[in-house]
């Protein structure tokens, strides 16, 4: 089974890709999408999906997790993100990839067994897990290599966190 | 020149198609791209991407116009609405379609002179205009109709409505 995780955000998006056989897993890929930061709009959620559709026709990932669960205060904030994972889902979803998604607090929780841990301390656990060294894991894509694998640990009920249904 | 305009909402998507030659507008196609109420987000997202593409590849339209510009102040709603903008725009750039965005009452107001226009009112112009019973216009796709027309009269200067760059 493939896994995808995506970190998603207009400017900076962060992916990781993860096999798993059994109990063992093995990083595929991570990486980043980047926008620049004048970008209009509309050219950032054209790369970004095109992006993410890259991705699946190179690697076709079985399942997606996302991040998602927060709660954001302000609307203009929350359109913009809002904007962002609407042009990766629909991907997703055009490709019958089923999306799940974790709070970035149960991502950290499921690896790390603590959900305030440092990203430091995820990417230390992740590259053990995944048969990386740290150095190979990009700063914005540690995220997305946790939702990947707090996807097939809640799969599995680890740590008390259990699977809901897919976005 | 054909412009796409584009109501866009999560579970009730209006679009409306028009050509115009010189200063005649004429009406291709209205209609609404519906979802289920229940149906999850990552469906309905991947529909809405889906039908403006089906869109795209039947009429070729040059321009887009969608709504925008509102202030919504409940964050959660904001995301649903921003998912669903994503979904279509993400689309709209992959084709290279630039997208304009105009508020509610902006549209209105190019339409009728008045930005509190009843929908009414608004249908009953637009249906002078494009050469249609109001009848043949669905209620959800009146304001996507209105978008597309709206962008037309802005590229003119009309009532003092200029255009302002793309999304």
């Amino acid at each position: 089974m493939i896994v995808l995780g995506i970190d998603t955000a207009l400017r900076c998006t962060g992916y990781g890709l993860i096999e798993v056989q059994g109990k063992r897993f093995r990083a595929i890929d991570c990486g980043i999408i980047r926008n620049p930061p004048k970008a209009p709009h509309s050219e950032c959620l054209g790369k970004l999906a095109g992006g993410i559709g890259q991705l699946i026709e190179q690697y076709h990932p079985d399942i997606a997790a996302i991040e998602g669960g927060f709660y954001l205060r302000n609307a203009k904030t929350a359109m913009v993100l809002g904007m962002a994972r609407g042009s990766v889902v629909s991907v997703l979803a055009r490709h019958d990839i089923p999306c799940y998604e974790y709070a970035p607090s149960r991502a950290k929780q499921a690896i790390t067994g603590h959900g305030r841990a440092g990203k430091e301390q995820v990417a230390a656990i992740l590259s053990g897990m995944l048969g990386l060294n740290v150095s190979q894991i990009p700063d914005d894509s540690t995220d997305a290599l946790a939702l990947a694998v707090c996807h097939v640990l809640s799969a599995r009920g680890h740590q008390g966190i259990y699977l809901k249904d897919p976005l």
